[in-house]
């Protein structure tokens, strides 16, 4: 829930609103997977364990109380719950996919859905939430919603496919590090601001500036994760870490440091790379100032997000947004 | 395409229709898969080559044509063809992914995605196919055959689920298999001959007739299907075989025979699968009769098809409908 998100009080009064109605997006989304196997059941309700800080179902519905400039919970619709369900039936259909890929045992402090009943089980069971997200945005009776979403999850799958290409690419660009973070974080999250807004009876421009919010909002939050991946705690992040160095993935602190530091300081960085030395390498890029850097690439995407909030109304939804832009960069897990 | 079906030549005129539609099917099908990612387009240039029978794509338009006892392509619509490709689309991606489950090498006489790229590979281009299904099946702009596609494909992903749990179950019952085989395979035949019915203008009755004939004739297939992995040679098949022993999967000759022979030669059986001695459970299955018991069971299920056809006008389509029935089990791959 977004209880999770650590707030100021004036923020209060539309955190109940977005509390309440994710409350009736969380009973859409188990009502989607009610199945009449209790082979399924249980699987569903493992995975349910997952969900934390929705964050998509949050800013479907924030942006579409701050395109409105409102506060109460009547300009939220029907179709913004279900979307918001979607969106995190993909996002969660992405995590039981990704602890596959990445071999992870640990997932929200729990066990993975591929540690407790295998690989098989696993890729089988993100299917079913990504076939069961495609029909409950069909009841949604809105053909543009569902040439939307299923665009995004294109989109989406493109970025994973590119990564996986790029896997053990020890000299991947920063162009394309951003190229597939756009594709397999940020199109989602985009979707979710545009989709909120636009249903909320937004015109073009707000649609559009909020898209663009989302964007640099998701891309920031990957940049996040991959520095949680490398520094993080795992006690407080609370799933596998170190998993981008263990599958090869190279990501921006990494790619950072490589493109700075002389030729002899490279070549030993790639042999920590090859050797998967986590804690060497840990040190190099804090002592080098290269997590320093991805931090400050990360609070620079934040602002440029930020910067096309004054496209909408301003009020309290609009302020929460943008303190929801502060704390995904803020965030320790 | 259809071509690979060895049918009388009165079946002629209606194949040649066939035959030019889901050429139409493949284009709609390799333009919506074509990326602007080169990584991406390789992989799915490769999955295109899995495409055979096109079983499911000849059922739509064939049911189109059969349920109004027309054989001009006048009655088929852009609708027809765009959910002959989908259909086809989703069934692909169960394939990919059918292939990571099972940990195939070989799939219509060439390499398999996980074979060549690796599972994780598979497992991101199974959920991109899937996607791009849904995608392509959201530009038909008819939100009722989103819910029920969506429908099919979580149905199919339970049977899959289902079976999945069962995997090692020797004692799995008669009515346990027939309930995974309706589900991860009869669901969606059956689906593209109601749609196909549906589409073409077909009046309730004539649509659930063709609902039940695709169903009978789903698990028909899946029968043969399983029979050629126990007892059908691989140069001719295509694809890896054993699997399901391998798997621990019991079919329906197995269960057959467990359920029929004394308590010793019931001990001696389960003793061969848990060695997963194919050779052996192979001599046993077909001297026990429980192969021919099988084919036989099958046989009956495409007469139990086959009764629904007097539901439709007379004709060289309904004919060819009967024909392809007949097909599905004296197919030899």
């Amino acid at each position: 829930m977004s209880g999770t998100l650590n707030l100021d009080a004036i923020h209060r009064p539309v955190q109940a609103i977005l509390e309440d109605q994710l409350g009736q997006v969380s009973l859409i989304f188990e009502r989607q997977l009610a199945s009449e196997m209790s082979a399924v059941n249980n699987l569903c309700m493992h995975v349910e364990s997952y969900r934390g800080k929705m964050l998509r179902p949050t800013l479907v519905l924030l942006s579409g109380l701050a395109s409105q400039g409102r506060t109460d919970a009547s300009v939220l619709t029907e179709k913004h719950r279900i979307v918001a369900a979607v969106a995190e039936m993909i996002h969660m259909a992405t995590l039981v996919h990704d602890d596959v890929l990445d071999e992870a045992a640990v997932r929200r402090r729990g066990a993975t859905v591929n540690h407790l009943w295998g690989n098989e089980t696993a890729v089988i069971l993100g299917d079913y939430l990504i076939s069961n997200a495609f029909h409950l945005c069909s009841t949604a009776g809105d053909p543009d919603i569902n040439l939307a979403l299923g665009q995004v999850t294109n989109t989406l799958c493109e970025g994973e496919l590119v990564q996986l290409h790029h896997r053990n690419d020890y000299s991947i660009s920063e162009e394309t590090y951003f190229e597939i973070v756009r594709r397999k974080t940020a199109s989602l999250i985009a979707e979710c601001c545009r989709l909120g807004a636009l249903l909320g009876g937004a015109e073009a421009r707000v649609c559009l500036a909020m898209k663009r919010f989302g964007e640099a909002l998701g891309v920031a939050f990957q940049i996040q994760d991959d520095l949680l991946d490398l520094v993080g705690d795992q006690a407080v992040v609370g799933k596998s870490l170190g998993k981008d160095l263990d599958k090869g993935k190279l990501t921006l602190p990494v790619i950072h440091h490589l493109a700075e530091c002389d030729p002899s300081a490279r070549g030993e960085t790639l042999r920590m790379i090859i050797d998967r030395d986590a804690d060497g390498l840990r040190e190099r890029l804090l002592n080098s100032g290269a997590v320093r850097r991805t931090s400050e690439a990360a609070r620079g995407l934040v602002e440029k997000g930020k910067s096309e909030l004054p496209h909408l109304p301003a009020g309290r939804a609009r302020d929460l947004l943008s303190a929801m832009a502060d704390q995904v960069i803020s965030r320790a897990r």
